[in-house]
């Protein structure tokens, strides 16, 4: 079985593209002619994935907007990551992360249940609260390290050894991808000093 | 309506008890005579709820072990939430935690879709990631400060600015609930140096 990063990369190639198409549906936003509920969701995100699979890199579903709507939330979520074709990776945001059992269940959930290729988790609680999503080798794990929203510098930001915490994150990530080989992590294109500073 | 703290306080002192339940069922593990799946664990927690409810002051579900079992897990969950008398609350775990619009949906999974009566979230996004919580007043926020496990010392005991991340989490959990009076923290029973600490 290929890696994320490899279907990632094949994406990527194939499709002469860098753009991750959002699926965060609002039922009230839906356009005419569409069910406002989990039904018109999942037809909706049906026709912009048609509408959209072969000038993308990855579609990205945002849990809470299915799991808002409960069961059929749910089931309209795994309706659309089933929709998506083969070739073009699935990441579903839900910035997670538990202790070792409860995160076996939310990787589970993710890769098994839905059949993500690719999870956005929190580091907060450390090493041992990603093991299990880093365990599923050929999925991808997007680790939250400095935010795009205005609250990201009341932790993230704060200080030791003259490092910002988002930096010790990111250095945590790289010794997790070192093992594993399939980590990515997240800044905000609104963090453009510390981008450009970790790039270095 | 009440608040969080007062149907809690009313439960400890109606049931005489400091018992939270936790509800993380696994299929696997269910007695015989159950059927292994979602439709059997709403059944088990039913019984589980009925033969402690007396003697309870919370009831814990932990959403992943329930998500990862689809539609049908979400929908067991809902069942088991409602099966918790009125005069109980319910903390929904699932520490989480996003930027506005996202929070806004989690909150409404939690709070409204599955009527839970507090939740855990995750502080690493900081105030306006968990704002959409705590502006349900009636409702309680856990925040992860000092958790169990062994990678709880990676981030959480860095020494930022001169004191323990966790430290400058409870810090601002207390601005929270100065603001929203519906605040609690997490310590974990391992950590007792740090609840020490933390009482002082």
């Amino acid at each position: 079985m290929s890696t994320f990063k490899e279907r990632l990369a094949g994406a990527v190639e194939r499709h002469e593209s860098l753009v991750c198409v959002g699926l965060d549906p609002v039922p009230e936003r839906l356009p005419a002619g569409i069910s406002r509920d989990a039904e018109g969701i999942a037809k909706f995100n049906h026709r912009l994935i048609e509408a959209t699979a072969d000038i993308a890199c990855c579609f990205k579903p945002n849990f809470p907007f299915y799991g808002a709507l409960g069961a059929p939330g749910f089931e309209a979520l795994k309706k659309t990551i089933d929709a998506v074709p083969d070739d073009v990776p699935v990441l579903l945001d839900c910035k997670v992360g538990d202790i070792g059992s409860t995160a076996d269940r939310w990787a589970h959930m993710v890769f098994v249940e839905l059949g993500a290729d690719a999870v956005v988790v929190n580091p907060y609680m450390g090493t041992d609260a990603l093991t299990p999503f880093l365990e599923y080798e050929d999925r991808g794990v997007f680790v939250l390290c400095h935010t795009s929203n205005p609250g990201a510098v009341e932790f993230q930001r704060l200080s030791l050894d003259g490092a910002p915490l988002f930096e010790h994150v990111v250095r945590r990530t790289l010794e997790w991808d070192e093992t594993h080989n399939n980590c990515g992590i997240v800044v905000g294109a609104t963090q453009a000093g510390s981008m450009a500073r970790l790039r270095r």
